[in-house]
């Protein structure tokens, strides 16, 4: 009866697992895995679910993505964010349970044995949350121990309604003497560090850090001002001393080599680039309308456009000792940041090494963005740029460059960042069989006016703006606007530069890098009352959006790239006095 | 009154101009050119529309395209195409109307002064029509002359109804003298020397000869053979004596090179790839269900897979003098046919440089398709083949390669094979305004079963088969098949190799060529009579389909790349004894 209400209001959260026997595979796994120290003959009853042959830390760091893993919670509560900051409200005191040493808790850490965790000198047993827990596997990382550390690193924890969820769980009391202990070791904020950032932000995760600037600032500014441009952290900003900063640069015949800020400044060619980043979760939240997904939920701005300089990759990579036999055996090119989870795993990325070692791929070792050092959350003091690639291949904060046969092993780069047909679900999904995001397919959306705006009739026309975009450095050729919901069109005019100042040189062919902004004016119908303005861009390749976002649906709420529809009321003339 | 009977027949062949002051800019242009010897100083009261800059030869070339041109007739009536080669069946006379010379017929070649014709002894003023021919601008080669010539080398004239609208436009008879000398210049068959074709092959248009096979012939073999490989000829296929061949390099600071096909054989490595082709024009004929466009009516067929072998665009412009420092000044590479119009204007387009020059560009000069010389209709001896990118720039019977700072002038580069918006119209169509097509966008068809076909309930499950590709060497990675309309979908399987054999080794990235067959076993919904089957294909650069036609319709008809469906019934029980 507990099991059945709780699993009722964690329904607010998205679809979830309600039922034991529908435990995830991944948390089967890694529930296996966890236990095996404690009761390595046991087998569990649902070993025979496939099991990721994930090394042991690759697996933690799958556990601590934070990408999924807090997202749900924020869902309906992005609001309740920075007040939940300000730390823990009550929680159910039941002075008639019993006492639990740590040892005793510590048992405690299969689904065999059950899942207890401690929280503020509390005890749960929340075996039957795992498979409920919107942020999925995740969870088992706390088993046996304290949930401060980890609530810290993804603070979208600190909700009244989660820790309502996490009362129904009690089932003692930690003892007073081990209660001192943990007390002693210091749950320091890993994210206390963390820049200041501008407030008109829109935030979608505190902790990690994760916003979008208002729309209509996009395509005010052909360049996206840092402070406004899209955040999007996996983990803490880490604080890098610029002095004492490395590089490494392994897997390539001659050895490793290892350059200081000043090597990357001095010894290469300086090479600058517009380039335009967008994450992949970009307009999920239109996927969220169709049905709820796992993940930020981004409006249309997690894109920005931005120069970036520093030293190409290729010239890095040619001084490491690649030579074109490399590619005989080598594919990739893996990067790690500098940013870590509470094990110390970095976050991890590749791409393939043709993009790499093109003279045409303009990767960069960025240590500039718009003519300035970069700042701490876009990378400081050096980030890659992949242009045309999505965002979360150019890795921030850039701690090691490895060029490899395999692609990167990070949870980032095997187990998220994909797309599926939209009629596989968690129970189905097999990530192996779809390849990690690369190039991005062609997108567009409309900065203004905003949806539900009303628009005043004054002298009978309509301005609509917005921007538009394509991967792989496909040129955006064509933007077509509908006043009509779709069913007449009209061609955009497009700017590849600031409002009157001269347009930026065009790209060589496969090259163009940033995005472009369009704009129409167009007569409003005379008689209308509403309208549904849509938008949609054609790419060199000819590449089209497709019409809508059901049919384009995915788990994971990536690649949202249908037309863009915004609906607007138009106010009678009467109405404007 | 006449004029507005005239008009009214002719709206069974499109959206054709009606009144004289609608005539389109292009013919305007042409004709003040083409009028500019006989009346030199009078200035043609349309001249502000604009006037392209292409040169007399490249207008004539465009006139005699043969792309547009005869295919609004052809719309409505392939199937007459073969019969109507026959011949001409009857021609009204009116023995009352006045005799001219041909000399006075000669001066009728401009709107001004009139446009006048002879076909048959007869002698036409077209003047009104020329803005309704379905073909164009090409209409205004023949004035002054006679039709002859042209009707047989665009045969689709040679229809009833053709014959009926030029017997209202009779103003007299050519004098008996000036006929004889006429007949005297026999007006030979230019395509009496093409080769013999399979009758399997569903012909769009005799001559110049395209055809594409049943589709399910495609989802058969992974390779298609030559024999059923779609044909698309803009012109006679030319004899080429393979021991005279010569190809000629231009462009390149060495001076020209001259291969002979030995030299080709040779000189240079032999490179072997599989690639699918794809005319711009595929599926247009579902384009024309939505509103008619201009061309031919290509089913879902104008698509094949071949292996291809012969030397390396890249390696041929090397030894011709190619250094990287050209890639400064040059920007495109442009291919010559041997085919030819009654001008000598040869077929022509051009490619990026950048793809031409590139390792991983892979754009041959071969001499073999499918392991053998390569046939007649497919460019004997030799065709470039660019993988990735559309048909149009494959050119065939290749007699010269120019680097060059711009783009083959050609009609086909310049003022054909692009895309626009579905707002574009002819009246306001601007050709410069759009990009060459190169790379296609995804695409994906189902080629068994067929439209309308009637399906046994049998062991109550369907299979469904069909193709799916993407320009670029953008790899198929996904398809998704619906048997309800779009509403749930399935994941096909892929196949990139022939059935029970080994797949063809895995594609470098940025090198996927060749298509991929796919096919899906799903039970058939018990109770249903009527399945709306769809399928829909991703890249991995996660390119979709639009979901409809109509808001990719452009008025050329080209990349007709929505989601393909397919209606079929579902015999009940009792009616399959």
């Amino acid at each position: 009866m507990l099991l059945l209400r709780r699993c009722h209001s964690l329904t607010r959260f998205g679809p979830l697992n309600t039922q034991r026997h529908q435990v995830t595979p991944a948390v089967a796994s890694c529930a296996a895995r966890l236990c095996s120290s404690s009761s390595s003959s046991s087998e569990d009853h649902r070993s025979h679910q496939r099991v990721h042959s994930l090394s042991w830390k690759h697996a933690l760091a799958g556990l601590l993505a934070g990408t999924g893993a807090v997202l749900a919670y924020g869902l309906h509560h992005q609001h309740k964010a920075e007040r939940a900051d300000t730390g823990v409200q009550t929680l159910k005191k039941s002075s008639s349970l019993p006492i639990f040493s740590q040892e005793e808790v510590t048992k405690h850490r299969s689904l065999e044995d059950g899942i207890w965790v401690t929280y503020k000198g509390g005890v749960y047993d929340i075996t039957e949350f795992v498979a409920m827990h919107p942020g999925g596997d995740k969870i088992m990382l706390a088993a046996g121990g304290a949930l401060e550390p980890f609530w810290a690193l993804y603070a979208v924890h600190n909700q009244e309604h989660v820790l309502e969820i996490l009362s129904d769980y009690k089932v003692g009391e930690l003892n007073l003497e081990d209660l001192k202990k943990q007390q002693a070791v210091k749950s320091s904020d890993p994210y206390s560090s963390d820049p200041e950032r501008h407030p008109v932000l829109h935030i979608n995760s505190l902790k990690p850090f994760n916003a979008e600037p208002p729309p209509e600032i996009l395509s005010d500014s052909y360049i996206t001002p840092s402070a406004f441009f899209f955040k999007r952290n996996h983990l803490p900003v880490p604080q890098v001393d610029p002095a004492s900063y490395q590089l490494h640069v392994e897997g390539l015949p001659g050895g490793a080599l290892t350059l200081s800020l000043e090597d990357l400044k001095t010894r290469f060619p300086k090479h600058t680039i517009t380039a335009t980043l967008q994450c992949a979760g970009n307009r999920r939240s239109e996927m969220n309308k169709v049905k709820l997904v796992k993940g930020l939920n981004w409006g249309i701005a997690a894109i920005s456009n931005a120069t970036w300089s520093g030293a190409r990759l290729r010239d890095v990579l040619l001084a490491a000792g690649y030579q074109p036999d490399v590619a005989q055996w080598a594919r990739h090119v893996q990067f790690e940041g500098l940013d870590t989870d509470v094990t110390g795993t970095t976050y991890g990325a590749s791409v393939p090494l043709n993009k790499a070692v093109s003279e045409e791929g303009d990767v960069l070792l960025a240590y500039e963005m718009n003519g300035e050092d970069i700042p701490p959350d876009h990378g400081f003091p050096v980030r890659v740029v992949v242009p045309g690639t999505v965002g979360a291949r150019n890795v921030k904060w850039l701690g090691k460059i490895i060029v490899s046969a395999e692609e990167s092993s990070s949870h980032w780069q095997q187990n998220d960042y994909k797309g599926f047909s939209p009629g596989t679900d968690w129970d189905t999904v097999d990530f192996k069989s779809a390849p990690a995001i690369q190039e991005l397919p062609i997108q567009s959306a409309i900065t203004t006016p905003a949806d539900s705006a009303t628009i005043d009739r004054s002298d009978g026309t309509l301005t609509v703006k917005g921007y538009a975009w394509s991967g792989g450095g496909r040129e955006v050729v064509r933007v077509d606007v509908s006043l009509d919901g779709g069913k007449t069109w009209q061609a955009a005019q497009l700017r590849s530069g600031e409002k009157g100042q001269a347009p930026e040189p065009s790209p060589p062919p496969g090259r163009a890098w940033a995005w472009k902004l369009w704009e129409i004016t167009a007569p409003l119908p005379p008689d209308a009352q509403e309208l549904e303005i849509v938008c949609k861009a054609v790419d060199n390749s000819y590449n089209m959006q497709p019409d809508t976002v059901s049919p384009i649906w995915n788990l994971r709420g990536v690649l949202s790239n249908a037309w863009h529809r915004v609906k607007v009321k138009i106010r009678k003339d009467e109405e404007e006095e």
